[in-house]
């Protein structure tokens, strides 16, 4: 479906003989969930989910919550779960759909994996038959909308630190649920505020004076006829956020409160009547990891959602772009249309590669996120792998998502700040997701830890003196200024002219060794830097970790980019028509080589590109730019969004419509002979008049 | 003023001895017009004029209008018109005091802009006596709530193609203001949309059938009894925003709408009753950037304002980061604050050194507007200097406050993204900083114009050999892989350790030449690359400059970022107390290095600095980083806004409460000997104890 398909710029008179299939390539990007993509997105255009802009907050909630009724009714919204409950037991489906609901209102996308992404997910995936008899069809149908009681007030990302109790009372047989103190209360609970009647909690589970950690326990909050709150549950209102404020999040503390023993949700973990301990894994640390495993599905579907809104992000800019003129460049009459302009091309061009290029990662995710819960392939290294990933990849879409949908508002000015265009309102909602399911910063460095974990295993059978040769062989030794090995790089010669370097960046091999040395290089860095921590106090290695804290969490970016650009690299393989391929061997061009430019220094510095060599990068960039305009639009609707999901106005073709008709209105006073004369020109007739008096 | 003066981390056990003396820096701060910004700041923390969160449209638009009524009636607003009408002629100080508005409300202060920045300073500054007794009055009481109508749909930043026409009647002596077409209605204007019931409107002069450019008119546009629109007058409100909804933009449109002649604001450009156009200024350029000028305080006071919310952002993120656990790093019972990871200081304390370069270098700008505009220093060329200095800053401030918005959410968390704390309610009003008054990318070209220009008049003198021959001995040739020549810069050799080296960046001199060499050599540069444009045709030269418009843009931002630094090594100059002044200086460092740190490649591939040292720019950052931490809270504190000004949940020491609170209940469950085992400690002492049997 494309929003403008006669659009002038796009093959200019001029121009070139590539062209891209555009209904070729939405067809590859919707994949292979395209059929449930396309239903999801039929959904979602329905006006009873569309975002009314400038809603109360009651008002919005309240709206909320009906269309997560509505969709629980009508939405085909329960692919994941088993075929005995009414679901499809099709992992992959499932997120693929609801991250189409972010198109609507992100609210309603959020709300909705509270509920089924998080409150009856747990109860799935923690609990066990018993559980899901009793509690799945309450909380599929939305007739028992439930929170998801995880975070605290002192206590984010950090999930193994809750303070939540439950401790087991021999007696009667119940947990009793307590809150200890004030920062222990869950906070930022969705449902919690308003209409949760049950939750799923996490809590230290205690039995016989030993603490086995972090387990779920189904817990009752509000009377469903009242919605008072039951006995010694107490909470209140987080009030307004900035965005997702459709969404009722709030604050819940426990005094006491009793859970009969069979509400422990007991796939990993048991207490038997008499108050002994069993669970299937033995190692605490392994058993949470496990558990806290299942949740993956919400950084996979915001993973997703951030891609999508990326994409509309585009839409509207580049399509204002094409159609708004501003000034008046080399001409008199005509002003130029700002995507013409090489400034804004660079600010919109590169978002839209690291936008394809998130789309292809996000695939990649999704498959293996397929595979693991649909149990084709689920081994221990499988999940490890799933969640690495996951990490990986939700930080860079998401802050890519924040990115996008700053620069698209700035490059549509004051028109892209009224409500009405949409770009602020998905901003604000966008924002909290690159904190939430856990905190950008936190995941890199869990991303970072797991490469220094392979590089460690790599190493293992290795005594310490070739691991420090290999180190000095990849990094540059600063102190002593030694020129490192280059491997392939190496064959990259300084010779001939820019034009003839830029040939050798756009190869593939090229882009992937410069991008894949550099985060080998990175972690062997850190690797060797923090191999003192093996031999010295928890404090020391606490301190020696914290220092190269900034150089970890760069080497996992460096990780998730290569990461894009195989994923990338991978698709133009699938990607048949020529054209389509070349135009989007491009863009995975301009995509590779703008990583390799915002690290240009690194690569000097260690010795991988010449001065003369970096500098071809840029103006390479340059060249990319230009031969990529024209098919800025093209790209942005191949990605299948109509204008019934767009809904910004900028985007709906009202601004050619006023370019238009103000070059008409130029035009004929022009014809006319009645164009008032600039003051200009007359004093340039006068002036010449007098030089020939 | 502190916010939390006894927060442990400012002076640990074994702290170094340097200390702030923030009462004093706090008094530097405050500077030039330390007595006005005490009292703007007393006033704005009247809860009269604090932002309400959550309000609707309708009542946020109310209640600002009321408290600018408030403001005109109590709030010593009008410093800057003359004596006779009230005023003080205090330039400067008026802005300080607008500036401080921020704090309180964004819309208040934007709202008070409309209404005394533009739409009565046009009247002082575009009319003449007679407008002045008629219209002054109205204006700065608030009895006209006025638009000033410069903006339309199809031109923003672009004012001088704005196409609303006002052609003069003889017969009746009027005006006939009438807006042709669609793109022309007037659009954005503050007070256009609700209570605006007269108007400074810009209109293309149009008298004997020649075009004499964009002029100022005074139209009422509403019966201020009804709140109708006048015969002739039409609109629309512009509806919900991004933010600053407290402010009532709408739309106009004019069909034939006559004014007497007088109504022309005619101090530089006036119609005779016959007729007849007269003009002081000659040249039409001239005079409309004349005109325009006057409008300079806008695009200061927006950076004035940018500067204060990036103080209020840090102070919640910082104070916040001091007092917030999470995660114990090597301890079993204590858990980290925030401000201790070193990501953390990464993210936040580079962002508290570009505030202070920020707040210094907007001083500068402070100064010298007052001067311009006191006519103590009021040459064409200081206004030149002037409005290019604003076209520098205002992009820097505006930007760095949306990122320093942004960075101080996600460090706060979920807590950052709670409308009690502010962040995301100050990030969505300032976003539409970066793009009005002037969108940056369109100021940041008018700086790079100016700089070319410069270079031009610099080299008037000399042949164009010799041009070739200064550029080919500063900037780097590409082609020819030649190594420029280092001027001072190459006194930094690359011998000795990265201690030394660190300490040759840390020389103030060297950062100056870093900097100083990186802008003259771009706009050198671009200035050759641009050459060729002065002998081609004019759609060839726009074409040509159009190509290097990535180029023109960066130069002028180098050039803003030394600015900047200039300002703040000149203030270090002023600081008197020895520690406050080793303190800023590592500030200002962190600030100098941090630039050249981001350019680090244009160092590399120019020559200017070795593989070597370069590797040490980034070492000496997380040197200074560690260095400053301590004094992080003093930093913050010394901006001088209390409590009543960031009046953010996080920031109120609650945090603190909680956190002690939880620590104190662990400690003495430990006391008690009734904490609960960790089931891996358990497991482990069964190991041991098998292993003993």
């Amino acid at each position: 479906m494309t929003i403008s398909s006669d659009h002038p710029a796009r093959y200019p008179a001029n121009g070139p003989a590539v062209v891209v299939d555009v209904d070729r390539l939405e067809h590859v990007l919707l994949g292979r969930f395209g059929a449930v993509r396309r239903e999801a997105r039929a959904f979602a255009a329905d006006p009873r989910f569309a975002r009314i802009e400038g809603l109360s907050m009651a008002e919005h909630r309240a709206r909320v919550l009906t269309q997560v009724q509505t969709l629980a009714a009508e939405g085909d919204v329960l692919r994941a779960f088993p075929a005995e409950f009414g679901g499809a037991d099709d992992h992959g489906g499932s997120i693929a759909r609801f991250e189409e609901l972010v198109v609507a209102d992100p609210s309603l996308q959020i709300k909705a994996g509270v509920q089924w992404g998080l409150f009856a997910s747990a109860i799935l995936h923690l609990g066990t038959a018993g559980h899901h008899r009793k509690y799945l069809p309450g909380a599929m149908s939305v007739t028992v909308p439930g929170a998801f009681a995880m975070t605290e007030t002192g206590h984010g990302s950090d999930v193994a630190s809750i303070s939540t109790t439950a401790h087991y009372d021999v007696a009667t047989q119940e947990f009793v649920i307590h809150t200890p103190f004030r920062a222990a209360w869950k906070d930022y609970l969705g449902n919690a505020g308003l209409h949760g009647t049950a939750s799923v909690l996490f809590a230290q589970l205690i039995t016989g004076g030993v603490n086995h950690g972090v387990h779920a326990f189904y817990v009752p909050l509000r009377d469903p006829e009242t919605m008072e709150f039951l006995p010694g549950i107490g909470g209140e209102d987080d009030g307004l956020k900035g965005g997702l404020n459709g969404i009722d999040n709030g604050r819940l503390h426990f005094d006491h409160v009793r859970v009969p023993r069979a509400n422990l949700l007991n796939r990993y973990g048991d207490v038997a009547p008499d108050g002994t301990y069993s669970s299937p894994i033995a190692s605490p640390g392994r058993r949470f990891f496990t558990m806290l495993g299942t949740l993956v599905q919400g950084r996979v579907s915001l993973d997703g959602a951030a891609v999508n809104t990326s994409k509309l992000a585009l839409i509207i800019a580049i399509t204002y772009g094409n159609e708004r003129r501003q000034f008046s460049g080399g001409s008199d009459t005509e002003e130029v249309v700002l995507l013409d302009y090489a400034e804004h091309q660079r600010r919109l061009l590169p978002l839209l590669a690291e936008t394809y290029a998130a789309h292809f990662a996000h695939d990649t995710l999704l498959d293996m996120f397929d595979a693991v819960f649909s149990g084709a392939a689920d081994t221990d290294e499988d999940r490890e792998d799933l969640e690495t990933l996951a990490a990986a990849l939700k930080p860079m879409s998401t802050w890519h998502a924040l990115n996008t949908l700053q620069t698209a508002r700035e490059a549509c000015g004051g028109a892209g700040f009224l409500a009405e265009n949409r770009l602020t309102s998905l901003r604000a909602d966008l924002d909290v997701f690159v904190t939430f399911e856990g905190d950008n910063t936190v995941l890199l460095q869990l991303v970072a830890k797991r490469l220094l974990a392979d590089y460690a295993r790599e190493f293992k059978d290795v005594d310490a003196g070739g691991v420090a040769r290999y180190v000095a062989n990849r990094a540059a030794d600063a102190a002593l200024h030694r020129t490192p090995l280059l491997r392939a790089v190496q064959t990259l010669s300084d010779g001939g002219n820019v034009r003839r370097s830029a040939g050798q960046l756009r190869d593939a091999d090229t882009q992937r060794e410069l991008l894949t040395d550099r985060v080998e290089t990175m972690v062997a860095e850190v690797a060797n830097a923090l191999r003192p921590a093996t031999r010295s106090s928890r404090e020391d290695a606490a301190a020696l970790f914290n220092a190269h804290q900034h150089e970890l969490i760069e080497a996992a970016r460096a990780h998730a980019e290569l990461v894009q650009w195989q994923a990338f690299t991978a698709a133009l393989g699938r990607i048949e028509d020529p054209g389509t391929r070349q135009v989007l061997t491009w863009v995975r061009d301009l995509f590779g080589l703008s990583i390799i430019e915002r690290n240009l220094a690194w690569y000097l510095i260690n010795g991988r590109l010449s001065a003369g060599r970096a500098r071809t990068v840029t103006s390479y960039i340059a060249r990319l730019l230009t031969r990529l305009r024209p098919y800025a639009q093209d790209l942005v609707d191949a990605f299948g969004y109509g204008p019934e999901h767009v809904r910004a106005s900028i985007a709906s073709g009202v601004e050619r419509e006023r370019q238009d008709e103000a070059r008409a209105y130029y035009r004929a006073e022009r014809a006319s002979g009645d164009a008032p004369v600039p003051e200009k020109s007359v004093a340039r007739a006068k002036k010449s008049k007098a030089a020939v008096a």
